[in-house]
């Protein structure tokens, strides 16, 4: 038997109106729980905040996870120490990672931890060895791709992930250009994280700044901020460039699908939320690659009846401008052609 | 010698201010030029009208290419007879794909041009076995991915792009659901085309109709108008839908960057074209396939002295609401972490 040990932790108290307040927490106190046969209860060391966190206190949560409920501990990554255990594959001491939540202490069949092993800092499991280092890693080297000699820009330059963006990029050869809130952490960003250049944005002109530190344009925006962030980068972005959607921390205190909610902010939540891969494609640079087998395909699918193709005709040059401004009207039935000549 | 002949154009009068007007298009006529050495006189026999000349019409043209100069021929495909050559690789008679524009008449020295061999009907080389079939084959296919029983939204679905996106869904086993402007248009595209279902989007409640057309939500949207049909589509995109971008008929009379053009028309019109794969992603969906290289590469980096990681440790679970609100503020640097006990 373990001596009776006191729990505290953080309860969602109330659901925020944009910024979150201290009152939405509730410091709640009660006797730790004792486990019972198959479990193990855990003493929280290190708990992780992120960003993600403010979309569970909204009801809806951040899109790909319900919300937390009213009354319910805060959720979050954790650090623990197995301090009691009725579960054979775990001894007391071992440390795990878990997802305890906001609390000292919390009990679990076992399922959802994982043994840290040997680590000299276990906290870093909580970040460039967890989660948002994970994030950086799939986010700009699955998605992003950045090649050597490409340009990368992230956001929140000197956070969890983008530190990491930053790193990964300048290790695959990739100039890296980060952003963040002040001169102190753009210093840190360029002088300790090895980003080629950090641009302050709450500075002025940043769109201006931006472009001046991105002469070759941008290959790879790693998208966490959205806001004036996107705006800066969109006239810069390279032809075929990537961006891995990752978050919008710049919207995540707007009231969700208000007015404050532009349709812009909206579109990237949904592509963030479902995992939505939107490619633009300009068909001139697919013939060399493609044509051949296009008009190989096709020319069978309609011999064999598979496709039937339907044109609408308009006979004389003079009509071209009424026939394409009904085009455009949508009067048009099939495909417009305008029978020159004979 | 061939007798002089005719030839009449349509030069770009006017840039529209949004809908375009029959006077932004002068007719002009003059002699047909003679080939020089190396050149062919192609007669127009048919000429191609796609909605992408109405960014032609701008002066910025439609985000890929400039647009006409003031006074220039407007821009087409067309098929054309070569009907004089000065050109070994080309004989009179002879039909080619080419680019000559709104007129009857062009000269060329053969580098544009695509022999159309023996074709019943040379028409189809500017619809669906030409860029407008081939636009639909790369966007659903290639980018667009429809798996057996998914389905696959597009809207203009009687139109030269629409009309064939639909029918090769259905070829590749998926559901087609078509929006099109009419009962007549819906009808066709039902009946001619075989779209299982096809909705008018001049009909009230396009967000209702479309959800109720796709009970098992959308994962492939062929996105070539925008406006209100996208607004309809993002509340029922699938996890992992695919939504190639080809155009946005809705807008392209909206004035360039104004105040009429959101900035989710903006975010789409450079991922158009830049040709910008633009996608979501959640790092939970990793960890199986990811996860273990992740962590080898990273701890072998981080000996390496390669990564460097930093922390911004508070102390005590009382801070965590204080602490993770300073994060939502930007106020922490490097990861963030609460020290629950030691």
């Amino acid at each position: 038997m373990t001596s009776p040990r006191t729990n505290r932790r953080f309860l969602l108290a109330a659901r925020p109106q944009g910024m979150p307040k201290p009152d939405d927490f509730q410091l709640d106190t009660q006797p730790a729980p004792e486990p019972a046969d198959g479990q193990v209860l855990l003493r929280t060391r290190f708990l992780s905040l992120d960003p993600y966190m403010r979309g569970m206190m909204d009801e809806a949560g951040p899109g790909y996870a319900p919300g937390v409920k009213l009354g319910q501990t805060m959720v979050g990554g954790t650090v623990s120490e197995v301090v009691a255990s009725r579960n054979a594959r775990f001894q007391v001491g071992q440390l795990v990672l878990s997802s305890a939540g906001w609390q000292e202490y919390a009990l679990s069949d076992g399922s959802d931890l994982t043994p840290l092993g040997e680590m000299s800092r276990p906290s870093l499991a909580l970040g460039g060895l967890g989660m948002p280092g994970f994030t950086a890693y799939v986010g700009l080297l699955d998605i992003g791709e950045p090649k050597p000699g490409e340009t990368v820009v992230v956001a929140a330059a000197t956070g969890a992930v983008g530190s990491v963006v930053g790193q990964l990029a300048k290790l695959k050869g990739a100039r890296a250009i980060g952003i963040a809130g002040g001169a102190e952490k753009c210093r840190h960003a360029v002088e300790v994280l090895g980003f080629d250049e950090c641009l302050d944005h709450r500075a002025p002109d940043l769109k201006a700044r931006l472009a001046a530190a991105c002469p070759d344009g941008i290959d790879v925006y790693f998208e966490n901020v959205g806001g004036e962030v996107l705006d800066a980068v969109l006239p810069l972005l390279n032809l075929h460039a990537r961006v891995p959607v990752c978050g919008f921390i710049a919207h995540y205190n707007e009231e969700r699908g208000g007015a404050a909610t532009d349709k812009r902010t909206q579109l990237l939540a949904t592509v963030l939320g479902k995992r939505v891969r939107l490619q633009g494609f300009i068909i001139l640079d697919h013939y060399a690659d493609r044509f051949a087998a296009f008009r190989r395909d096709m020319t069978q699918w309609i011999d064999e009846g598979r496709i039937v193709l339907v044109e609408d005709v308009v006979e004389r040059l003079e009509q071209a401008p009424d026939a394409f401004i009904g085009l455009l009207q949508g009067r048009n039935f099939g495909k417009l052609v305008v029978r020159v000549s004979e």
